[in-house]
């Protein structure tokens, strides 16, 4: 069994978290931190866990952390890197679900966190948790920083296409849609469902942190520098994301599909759609796969990528798990095999 | 593995044994069957079962289903009752998640659902298959007849009081609600999303199919005549039944919370709440659990239940899984480990 | 034209009152007050109504609210009590959409709500603004405490049969259902959309301010003491009440959808449907109406009676209009003349 | 008073010129016709018309419709021109808010449609309903063709860039979204709840009527030749529009938020929020506004225009009002002055 710590369990990302290990057959909760909870049982404040764990929330101390094989940070950015370094001191490895460690630029990262990265030495080493890009080097990882949920669903849409070099990526376009959870669970009255419930809105379209991130992965493949538009939207709805991707090819290619479908044919958790498809949220929901079509409108010069995860799940918790079983050489799809709930 | 064939997959029930069964560790879903869908994909219907099953939907061919252990129906009323004799008869057992052998009185079927009964005999044999009230006939069961969602919601709520003699059953109130699946998947312009969405209602008051339903199971129990008032409504939500019952103390009663908890305490699936709880029905959203808190309000004789359930799992799929366990000798909560999707 | 004030306009009661007031042929907003949003336009807060005011929120001035021929307070309980008095002495009239002038009993007031009523001798002249009930004294009134949302849909429902003393009114149970708009404004986590949406749950069972209200509206008409049991469901959707009335008949009864017709033959905004129907919650929203069905199931001697209203217009911010009319002499309808928003 | 007929007044086009005409001052609905409906009450259909029509639903007669100065088609796609040739003959002036005068091309019709335009004549005189754009024609039209839903949103959206020649035409992007009354009141599996609720995804991607339409109006105000790609969504909510438009620009520009400030300075129902603004759809509910921001993220050369309008309101009824008010010389204004229903 792999001792599990969890620092932050009390947000979405967490509860995701506990709800995907409560039936992993490796795995092994032994601490999750709350300050503002700590002494209350997990159980009460996520009535679904019930039966399932008996835990409770205790206040943040490393030693005991350090006990733990892996833990994972599901905290607000600019946590992580503080209790990091002295973990991986202490054998225990740690993948954060955060944002910590996932701009590999230091002060690109402080330019959209707006605080500085006080932790870089240990960010040098660590990988970037998108198993389809980089699994060798996350088989090894002492630290994972696990991707965001719209750099996921973008990268993983615009991946074969640039890989390639069959589009230009000068004017790439990525228009994200996500359901409410994604922004977290803290209160707010921009959340609250008498706001957002019934309505449909762009938001942070001058500029969201995710838009350096889905750059960084894209240039890491692309021969040419990555120009990218990101609008973010959100959708009255509790899970799935849904981004809408939009390259020029500049290449003739000879069928998008079958490219599609061979860059992923090994992925246990990317679905290519047969051509024609338009992927729902729903087919996803509450599991671990990204499901994705890919389109030439009118065959013309514009690819439309349809790609679509559920944000908690491959966006962010059960990609986290997939990195864990990568990390502790078991089959990647151990405790990821449920169907997704549908309807 | 027990082999399975299910009758009529294509509505919102089929979908949710396919899902449960997808990772069931000892059942193999060998046929599924629909007129309508006949040489279709069942992934193509459902998104979420790709990579799940390859399984294509066949015309209904009753040898075919013989070859099976178990056959699930999940068909309209009064298809189920034209087959079983004969797979019974083959050695097939039978559990059927529609209204066909429920009512044990074939007049009482005759008048709230409009056909006459054709099939008395068997229906005298049929176990109703409440795990909770029935575990031990369900075990040697040959044919269950599967309950309905309003019931299973309510009977669970009313068992602890009724069973003691401690209310007045002849002023029994059941004030269920229900998310839309409960109406299925057949095209209707009274379940658009346009319809129902952001609205709620009460229909069928003067009449439900499930009032005598319900009434029958608390008939069993008690020593006085049912008297129940019954009223459903439509919740606008995908899945969930929330079930407020309301009775009169007829006696007095040392601690109602302790009553729920001891009849309760054996049970897998039955979760009662700590005192002053107010199950959600999220909690239990696509799980075979039943969550159930008592109340008292304001110390007078009026008992208040709630009883929370997913309809297309404990309401429906979940309970004919957990049914088929105790047919086959499994253990109770075999492929029923999930925890609910939350948020 | 009235000169209307309005005090603590950013929550949704606050909102649907501009909402109302935009159009309203005889009123004028002059001064709309919060200190939180001292200073910002009307309709930075609200999108809705760019175009309709040209407002700022203003710091709370009892000087300048008692330039106003009319003050509505949308404030949190206790406020309103404070300021009232002096806005009566300088000729200024009142109707308050918070709580503190609804129960006439301050120490039910103290107990329910927790803190001492600091304003009996006012509390002794105010008329609670129920026009089905208190029409004649509305229009004379300087103080008018508007109902609750729940007491609207429940007292409109129950009046006809209390009045008549048809009914056992000790037994009186009423499951209401509430949109979640119905929780206000503020920050909170239990209001979020991740929260609240795609689940039902039924809260404060044991006891729920609005409890004392129904009782006392019911008390006013009845010959025998009022036991009720009451009930409130969180509905996932925005606007919306339906409370699902249940009662014993004592006596017999000619016939139950004439004494209904009849009780509300001349109300402007109670609408009983025809026998047999199930009032949508959809059917008024945005507008004052209430709509009314009754039944008897199964001819037996509960009446259940179903009961639709938006709890922000009839159950708040309408009635606070229809009450205006009342109060300065105008058609009662005045600016309450829309259609309801459907779908 | 305007003497209105309605044919095919059933769906949800229908049902919102209703509710918009019930508190129209100067208009009457004397007819509305529908098959399947004939002899039933408008308000039987409709609950939230109940009080404001007394009106039936009757067999189509010419003659009968002939008598009134303006009938509204509400009806699926061919079906107007099979009627207005006799109608305009009889002196009746007709608005269409079908297809069936959309497009000049009878030849792109047919392709895009499906089948043959059997009203060319006809066609060649109707005027194109946007009211932004052919104002002057529509005053005096006998017959208009009120735009699609998708086509009035995007080309509010991208007017300004394109009649100022700011943008390469030929490479232009609509990624929109609407809410599910877009697709009608028809009985069908697809728009149930239980399976667009809580779910998003694109539709229609390889092609959608709506393009030719949207290419056509940019193309009466383009020096270029139009390439567009048009990429429509449905959202789990029931009214709202919200098109992302993308544009590259080819020529530089002094200030596109006073560009956009200036083309829409003397609209009435055209609203440019402030710099930096993100229009949500729900402040545009029921009424009759386009609500516009647009944004140059990180200061490239992309466009990005937000539009949203209700796409029952401005899309589809609203604006069908706003031609008849030009068509018979009222105010533009008149019957839509309320504020948009919120939350």
């Amino acid at each position: 069994m792999i001792k599990i710590g969890i620092v932050g369990g009390t947000g979405y990302t967490g509860a995701e978290l506990l709800r995907l290990l409560a039936t992993h057959p490796h795995a092994q909760v032994l601490r999750i931190t709350s300050r503002a909870e700590a002494g209350r049982q997990v159980s009460e404040l996520y009535g679904n866990l019930r039966g399932h764990f008996n835990l409770t929330f205790s206040e943040p101390n490393e030693q005991e952390l350090a006990e733990c094989d892996l833990v994972f940070f599901a905290t607000p950015n600019g946590t992580a890197m503080k209790m990091v370094p002295e973990l991986l001191d202490a054998g225990t490895r740690v993948i954060d679900l955060a944002a910590d460690f996932r701009l590999q630029d230091p002060e690109l990262w402080e330019k959209w966190y707006g605080m500085p990265h006080t932790c870089t030495e240990t960010l040098a080493e660590a990988v970037y948790g998108l198993p389809e890009l980089n699994r060798e080097q996350i088989r090894v990882a002492r630290l994972v920083a696990n991707p965001g949920c719209y750099p996921t669903a973008s990268a993983l849409g615009f991946l074969p296409l640039v890989e390639q070099g069959l589009v230009d990526t000068s004017t790439l376009i990525a228009d994200c849609k996500s359901g409410v959870s994604g922004a977290g669970r803290g209160a707010s009255v921009g959340m609250l469902m008498g706001e957002v419930g019934e309505s449909f809105k762009a938001y942070s379209v001058p500029g969201h942190r995710h838009l350096p991130e889905i750059r960084q992965t894209l240039s890491w493949v692309s021969d040419a520098p990555v120009g990218l538009t990101f609008v973010p939207h959100l959708v009255p709805m509790i899970r799935g994301i849904h981004a809408t991707l939009y390259a020029r090819l500049k290449a003739e290619v000879a069928d998008l599909q079958v490219l599609f479908e061979q860059r992923y044919a090994d992925e246990p958790f990317v679905d290519v759609l047969p051509a024609g498809g338009h992927p729902e949220t729903r087919s996803v929901r509450g599991v671990n796969h990204c499901r994705i079509a890919v389109h030439r409108p009118q065959g013309g010069d514009t690819v439309v990528v349809l790609s679509v995860i559920d944000n908690l799940t491959k966006g962010a918790a059960g990609q986290a798990v997939q990195n864990m079983n990568l990390m502790f050489g078991l089959a990647e799809r151990t405790g990821l095999e449920q169907a997704a709930l549908l309807p």
